[in-house]
C-alpha cells in the first residue's frame, strides 16, 4: 500500500504550482482561462506538457491524432497496458482545472509511485488527449474519439461560424487529418483498463463533505436545436389576441424544459442555452426564433423518454399561440456505465488509503466516455469548490488534488495486479 | 364637395403603378421591399420621388433635413399653410406601402383637386419626411423631428453596430449636421394643420369592413433593457435546485412581459423582440441574458404604470431564480393624441362623401407625432390585408387607397376653409 502522509503536503505543492505554470498559456483577448483547442495558447503550452512528461521520466511522443502519451514502461512489455489522463484545452472563458487535474494529476502520481518505490508490472500510458472541451465546430473529445475509431471523414468537414473546416484547422495545427482516421487505437494489443481523475465539476461533494467520488456513469446527452416559426406583425398595431409570437412560444419552451429537468425523478439536468430571434427591427413581432438546449442524465429509461415528453409539451404551447415548431434532435452522447470492475477497484484503493468516498454520477462528459470502447473504464473526482466549473472561479483546493492523486495512485496499483475477465472483453 | 366616383379607377390605377414603380428601387441583398434611410436604394427612389412631384404640378424643394417638400401654391399667400404626406424609406424586409401611401396618395389628392377644379385658398406643402423607419442608429422620424426643432447634436453621434456615427451617414448623404439643426420649420410662419394619409398596420379596419380610420391618438412607447445576471455554471453538473439560471428568468419576463399588453383594459400591446445571451459555449448555463421589449399603449393612465408593474413582477420572478434583474427604461415617445379640430373635420370630410368611418388609434408612430409640436394634427388610415405590416406580404387594395385620397382630397378642402381657434396656436 502507498504511505500518503508523508508526500502529501509536498505533492500538493508540486501540483499547485505546475496548475499555475500551466495556466499562463491562455488566450488573452478571451475572458478567463481560455485555452482552446487549436489556438496559439494551447500550442505553446503542449510543449510544456510535454516537457513535465519527460521531466516526470516519461518516454513522451505524440500520436497522429494530437494526443500527447507519455509512457512508463513497466516490467512486463507484453501485458495490456494500463492507460490514465485527461485533456489540457478549456472552454471559452473556462477555469484552470478542468481537465489539467487529470493530466498533472497522472504525472503526480507516476512520481508517487516512484517515491514509494512501486514499480507496476505493465506500461503505464499518460495522455493529454487533443480538444477534450465543445469548440467552434460542435465536436469535443477529438482526440480520444480519434483513437477510439469514433471520427469519420465527414467531420472534417464541420465548419466553424467562419466557415473554416475542422479539417483545416487539423493541418493548420500540423496534424493530417488522412492520419487521424488511421490512428484508432490497435485492439491487437489492448488495454488492461482505463482510470481518469477530474474535478466533479458539480456542488456534491463539496455539499456533502467528501473528498472523493468514484463515477457510476457518465451522463447520456440529448441535445435540441427547436425553430419557431410565427408572423412578423408590426408589434405596435397587431392586438395581442390575433398574433402568433414566436418569441412567446420559445420562452414557454425554455419553461418546459426547465420543468423537464427539474421533474427527473433519479438524475437529470435540462438547460436552453441559447435563444436567437432573426428580426432585426425593434417594431416586429418575432417570427422565427432558434431555441438551443440540452437534456442529460445518467438515467437511460427517463432519458429515452424527453424527446418525446417535451416535444408534446412545446408543440402543444406552441399551437396554442398559433406559432409552428419544427424539432432537430441530436444524441450528443449516450449513458455510458463506468466498467463495475474499475469502479470497485478505485473503491478498494480509497477504503484501503482511509479516503472516504461516495458514488456519483457525472453530469459532463469526458474523454473516458471514448475510451471506455477500448477498455474498461472508471473515474475518480474531486470536489469542485461551489461546484463552479466552466468559469474562471474554478477551483479545487491543490491538497485535495493530492489527495484524489493518491486514490489514482493506489487504484492503478491495483489495477496492475489484477486481471481482465473475459466479459471485459467483448 | 369632390366627386370621387369618376376619378376612382383612374385614380386607382395611377396610384397602383406609382407603388409598384417606387418598389424597384430595393435593396436587393435584402429580404422583401427594403429601402432603409441612407441605403443607395433610397438615394435613387428620392430622385423618382422628385420627379413625380413636378409631374404632379409641385415645386419642389429638398430641405437641409433632407425633407422632399413639393409646394402647390394656393390663391393667399399668406395664409398659413396646409400640411400633408408622409415617408418612403421603409424598414429591413418591409413592405411597400407603409408610408409610401401617404406621399403617392398626397400627390394623387393634388390631382383630384386639380381635375375637379379646386383651388386651395392656403400653400399645400406635399412632403417626404427623411428616414421615419427605425435604423440602425436607433433614431425614427428623422426628418419630421429635424423640423419640429427635436433632434440634439448629442443625437449625431449615435452609431450604428459597426460604430460608424449617424452624423456621418448624414454628411454621406449629402446633408450637414449643422445644417439639419438649423432646419427648424420657423414658428414665424405657422402651419394651419397637418394630415397623414397612412395604412393602418393592423387588422381592425379589415376586421370591421370599414374602409376608412380617423386617428383619435398616437401610441405612446415605453422601452426597455432588462439585463438579467446569474451564474455560469456547467449545464451538465449544476444540480436544477442549485442554479441561477439567467435564461430562465428572461423567459419568464418575457411572459410576464405578454401578460401585461394582454392586460390592458383599453388600448396596449407588448413585445419582446429579442433576446440575447453573452455565452458562447453550449455547456453553461445562462448567466448574462438581455431582453429588449417595448409596451405600447394610447392609454395614458395605464402605459404610466407599465414600468412599475412590469419591473416588480420580473424582479420578483428573478429572485426566486437567484438571478438578479437591471431595468432600462426609455420612453420613445408619450401619447399624442389628435387634435380634436382636425379629427372632426376629417369625419365630417368622409361623411360628406359617403365613407363609412371609425376612430381608431395608432399603435404605430408617424411623423404626425413630430408634426404634432409645428400644426394641429390629424391622421387618415387604410384598411391592410390580413392586418400585415412591416413585412413583404404588406397589402392594400388600389381601389381602398384611392378612397382614403378622396377622404384626404375632402378633408383638405375643408381644413383650407376653416380658421384656426386660438386654442391652436399654444
Amino acid at each position: 500500500m502507498l504511505d500518503l502522509t508523508v508526500q502529501s503536503q509536498e505533492a500538493a505543492d508540486r501540483l499547485g504550482d505546475g496548475i499555475l505554470e500551466l495556466a499562463k498559456y491562455r488566450e488573452t483577448a478571451r475572458p478567463g482561462w481560455t485555452r482552446e483547442v487549436f489556438s496559439e495558447a494551447y500550442r505553446e503550452s503542449r510543449q510544456w506538457v510535454s516537457g513535465r512528461m519527460a521531466a516526470a521520466g516519461l518516454e513522451v511522443q505524440v500520436d497522429s491524432a494530437g494526443n500527447i502519451v507519455g509512457r512508463l514502461a513497466g516490467t512486463d512489455p507484453k501485458a495490456p497496458a494500463l492507460v490514465t489522463g485527461s485533456h489540457t484545452d478549456t472552454v471559452d472563458g473556462g477555469g484552470r482545472f478542468d481537465g489539467v487535474v487529470g493530466v498533472l494529476g497522472a504525472l503526480e502520481a507516476v512520481q508517487l509511485l516512484r517515491e514509494s518505490g512501486q514499480r507496476l508490472s505493465r506500461d503505464l500510458l499518460v495522455v493529454d488527449f487533443l480538444g477534450e472541451e465543445s469548440n467552434a465546430f460542435g465536436l469535443s473529445c477529438l482526440g480520444s474519439r480519434a483513437i477510439a475509431g469514433e471520427l469519420t471523414p465527414a467531420d472534417f468537414d464541420r465548419q466553424d461560424y467562419r466557415g473554416a473546416s475542422l479539417g483545416q484547422a487539423y493541418r493548420d495545427f500540423g496534424l493530417d487529418p488522412a492520419a487521424v482516421l488511421q490512428t484508432r487505437w490497435a485492439r491487437t494489443a489492448p488495454l488492461h483498463a482505463f482510470i481518469e481523475l477530474h474535478i466533479e465539476q458539480g456542488p456534491t461533494l463539496e455539499q456533502r463533505q467528501l473528498p472523493l467520488g468514484i463515477v457510476t456513469a457518465i451522463t447520456g446527452i440529448e441535445r435540441l436545436v427547436a425553430t419557431f416559426t410565427g408572423s412578423p406583425d408590426h408589434a405596435g398595431t397587431r392586438p395581442m389576441n390575433d398574433r402568433k409570437d414566436a418569441m412567446v412560444a420559445a420562452a414557454e419552451a425554455v419553461l418546459s424544459v426547465r420543468r423537464e429537468g427539474c421533474g427527473a425523478p433519479n438524475h437529470g439536468v435540462a438547460t436552453t442555452t441559447r435563444i436567437e430571434s432573426e428580426s432585426r427591427s425593434p417594431n416586429v413581432v418575432p417570427s422565427l426564433v432558434r431555441m438551443t438546449s440540452e437534456v442529460r442524465s445518467v438515467d437511460t429509461a427517463w432519458l429515452s423518454g424527453v424527446r418525446g415528453r417535451l416535444a408534446e409539451e412545446i408543440l402543444a404551447n406552441a399551437r396554442n399561440l398559433g406559432v409552428d415548431v419544427e424539432f432537430d434532435w441530436t444524441t450528443d452522447n449516450t449513458v455510458v456505465h463506468a466498467h463495475p470492475r474499475i469502479h470497485d477497484v478505485a473503491a478498494a484503493a480509497a477504503d484501503a488509503i482511509g479516503i472516504p468516498w461516495m458514488p456519483i454520477p457525472s453530469g459532463a462528459t469526458h474523454d473516458a466516455v471514448h475510451m471506455a470502447a477500448l477498455a474498461p473504464m472508471g473515474m475518480i473526482f474531486v470536489p469542485s469548490r461551489a461546484g463552479k466549473s466552466h468559469c474562471p472561479e474554478e477551483w479545487t483546493d491543490f491538497a485535495d488534488i493530492a489527495t484524489g492523486v493518491g486514490a489514482l495512485a493506489q487504484t492503478l496499483t491495483l489495477l496492475d495486479r489484477t486481471e481482465p475477465s473475459p466479459a471485459d472483453l467483448t
